[in-house]
């Protein structure tokens, strides 16, 4: 696979592994109207042998493909790059079967982005532990260089996405108190909690209200957040950290809660200088809130900073749509990358309104 | 009015002043239901002359009563008890026309829930400040005596109710470390913004996502949490507070992020025991996480608290009803202490589900 | 069981076999608030031995009682009246091992809804087809007579419901056209559809979409509407049914499309007076629109008729909480009647608005 | 402006007049991400001077460009089209002062969709009948020669759009009987009931229910669903429409019920065969049902045709985004036919899932 391609030149072949649910339909959504990507072929287990417009109906007339049984080699045959659409610990394996010299992976399960003893700490021991050195994070703001020649990138989770990128230009310009602590308070559509059955994301039990989960700091994205914002920052952060499912299919909105060191710089000032050249993060006035609903089926972040001089707490605010820049777009961006294409490179439409 | 009222006895007549909002067809709905209350009048500014049929749909064959215009003197003829539910500042107004010996009156604004100066300081110069001494506030789990004599019960504001339930056991218990700051991550059904016409409210605008707002600890219910909880405890706390609408129609999800000293009670221990004789309070089992669907449509409280380990914060949940036990179904409940009533007389509906 | 019962007697015994389904829901909350009926126990199958509020978290706190294994003996020990909520053909072989000389038996599945000959042609071979002569088919306001003595009630369908509420005043008064063709489009809630687990109802699917299903006259309440009207009607009518699903937890809304003789009466009037006595049905004024939020968590339905005169088409609407006035409130209201109760004892409360 | 425009050229410059609707709205996210439209301008009144992403928070970072007042002669010299997305009446007035020999009008307003005539029948008098004769009534599947030198195009409407494409076949076949008589029960989101504050779209009114509106044939899109399917069939039709409002933003489902002479061809044949070479209309297999989810934000059109053989009944049926094929897609399709692209330049996407 070539570095650089350009805009004239042949399309990259793409490949699909996890077809039947939501990040794998994002995918497919995108890669159709990316110019310079063809799609090549969708793998899954469940839904093999099946026209893909049973698996999806939004695709009946737009795409006439069917699900193949996953093959590695017929990937590799037919492919310069996969995307592994797949829960974690289905993917490490289907990674590890992939992995060679010619094939770019880009995996949207959590298992290439933690080192393999912190992922042993909030997953299970990693089956392959010796491709995660080979694994780039692809919080595309703060990887960009090392993305343009990554051959495995880990594409963040949707939680992750939003801590970090709201927090990241706070914890770069070292303006937290010393204690480190961080409370972030998180909201996510429904369709964050993936396409299984489950009586909890049934519409009659989750319409019409709202609840948190997995509450007292055991949700596994809290060991993926602190790694990469103690990457960013000198002193050790600790995040206390509490999900809610809310009755929208897509979107989220993190509120971190921070205590700032006086008299440093404003946190939008810092906000907007970091992501000065980053096509897809916005940082709205002081005080403003941003709407899950102004990003929505767009690869965008809007970022906000709101001081509370009553108790001196700083609400670092992101929204994000969880299937697109919280994975599925982010995993695209990550690509453009890596093709040396624009990074926004077919992810440029404006979100949907209303 | 006589303070004892037995069950077999004459119904209270009851007048509602300010039927078209959401916390008079709530009130509405309530008294119709309630055994020992007679619906006597319903009064209104833009609605009057009309059948409530055609205010509130829901009322077609079950209501046949026209709005009337406001009068005073027309109340105090054919009514006992007076609830106003009318917007802050126009509501004050009413009050001081409707204020006497014999009257008792049960306010849903905010404007007796506060000292003056405080009301003052959130909202604007008091118009009648000789009043607020007469009222009680109608947190009814923290003030069952003094509501039993009350003439003026100021109820308390959805916000406030779900977050002085979640907090109080904490603090009467003295357990929150010196710093008393508490931050308050709020989330309220649409109706809680009301019923007036606001762009912000379209179902266009709000469906389908979800927002902050006021966020920087302007919102007016910071002062009356704040009031509240430094009455129960010895220690100043200060409030962060960001409250969210989020496109549910009913239903309030309150999360407060507290530090507590080491070594204290259970805090679903101390909860259990403060409302052991509090019929609407319910604290499930530590890490729980109530659902607003399971209070929906009843007065109703969910309490629940969740240590986390890793960083030392404690998370003080509550889930209510905005409609219910945070606005009307309270009042009802106050109304019954005052007339000698079970409090949950007529409020005993199991929420819906789904 | 006494068919009489007066207003200070004892309670009447009630049990609920399928606790974990929506109509068993509804049923718990309804008997719950009722003033002449006590829950005696709840039993299920695949949540036997659990706490009913693992099941129903609505009930945490309200409700102290676990769900029991199915067992006619006990049921007949512990209690005068059993409402069995389970699907069609499991409910038919529970009520065969129920029924005796004293149970009082409500079915809310569809397997005594039909003569032997229709249940085999839209279910399958009814597995005890001698007790179908002794069921009342419960359609309150058609059957009120027989129900008063009746030993086994077949609470009719949810659409069934609407359909015929809205048809049988056209149907009675002999002023159809004679094809005797009537279309019928109904829109469900999504709870209609039942809580077993199914892609097609979970939150990401159903959301923000809405879509028919079972079209071309395939659907099995079709012969349960054409069997309750050809019995009000002398000539044979033949319904075109389609259903939708809406994402809307609870309500149902019918379109029953006619073609009127000229010169009759007033389709308003004559439903004005057909249901003059029953305090359930509420007829709007011509061309008005019943709104299926109108009725929520009410044991009510709105018509409404609007000629279009340039068609010369009649629309009759109806709308009812497909829970409520679709199943388990009905099954109450039957109930009602069955004890010498005021029918709408219990379930008299105001539908919620908002 | 040229007929003919080559991939490589220059872009065509376009304005749209009225940015605060969602047609606007849907305007502005469609011109965006095509390859060869440049936005010059935007137009309004009451945001006249604003930033366009105080009206449109979803363009905040996206377009740096603010609204201005309705200027035809600034329209003219810096735009070769412009799009009106004004309401009807607002919109006859701006289209007579913006229409001469250079600029290409169309119109989203049902001001140039009916012959004067049934206008002033259905509407009002018309204000420039004289320029009715020269709009062409983009219903691109039925007008595509016709656009390809329009001058001034006249968008359909929703209803109209979905309700001609599903009966378009069926009439052209002549196959209907010979009564002529549709009846159409249509369902849109409440996108399609507009901006404009009202009480009835606020969320708190409008969520969790549905009800039919204008019900008895007056509402206004009759005329032109007649008025287009009478231009296709030898026979008159007479249509008995009944739109509703169904709780979510976008969507439109229109069922159509028609008596069809036996022994013709099937209609799933004959939608087939008319729309061979139509891209974005799909005929999904006889008895499917198609959901408005597969076509959000999406230009496109799902057909099914299901035949009823107990009563002779076909269902017709269309499902699309009101918003899209129903609005703001199918303008940008009829300017792609203008301009000599492919007519789904720019509309390629596939729809939303979920």
């Amino acid at each position: 696979m070539s570095s650089q391609r350009s805009a004239e030149g042949s399309r990259c072949r793409v490949a699909v592994v996890g077809a039947s649910g939501y990040t794998g339909a994002e995918l497919l959504r995108l890669i159709l109207r990316h110019p310079h990507l063809e799609l090549t072929g969708i793998y899954g287990h469940r839904s093999a042998g099946k026209p893909i417009e049973t698996v999806l109906p939004s695709l009946a007339g737009v795409l006439d493909m069917s699900v193949q049984s996953f093959d590695a080699q017929h990937i590799r045959q037919h492919s310069e790059v996969v995307f592994c659409a797949l829960p974690h610990g289905a993917s490490a394996a289907r990674v590890a079967e992939l992995y060679d010299d010619k094939l770019c992976i880009l995996d949207l399960s959590a298992d290439f982005r933690l080192p393999a003893e912190l992922y042993a700490q909030w997953y299970a021991e990693h089956p392959c532990p010796e491709l995660i050195a080979h694994a780039v994070y692809g919080l595309v703001e703060l990887s960009r260089e090392r993305l343009a020649t990554a051959k495995l990138i880990a594409v963040p989770g949707c939680y992750p996405t939003a801590s970090i990128l709201a927090l990241a230009p706070l914890l770069q310009a070292g303006c937290l108190k010393s204690t480190g602590r961080i409370i972030i308070d998180a909201k996510s559509g429904v369709s964050g909690a993936g396409r299984e059955l489950s009586l909890a994301t049934q519409f009659g039990e989750i319409a019409e209200g709202m609840h948190a989960y997995k509450v007292g700091g055991v949700h596994r994205h809290i060991g993926e957040i602190e790694h990469a914002l103690n990457q960013l920052s000198e002193q050790a952060v600790h995040i206390s950290f509490t999900p809610h499912l809310v009755p929208m299919v897509r979107g989220m909105l993190v509120n971190a809660y921070v205590e700032l060191d006086e008299g440093g710089q404003e946190p939008t000032e810092l906000a907007r200088a970091m992501y000065r050249d980053s096509p897809c993060v916005h940082v709205l006035e002081p005080g403003s809130c941003p709407d899950t609903r102004a990003v929505r089926a767009a690869n965008r972040a809007l970022l906000s900073y709101a001081q509370d001089p009553r108790t001196g707490i700083c609400l670092a605010q992101a929204a994000i749509d969880n299937l697109t820049k919280g994975a599925s777009g982010q995993a695209i961006q990550c690509l453009n990358l890596r093709l040396g294409l624009d990074e926004m490179c077919g992810l440029d439409s404006a979100p949907l309104w209303p």
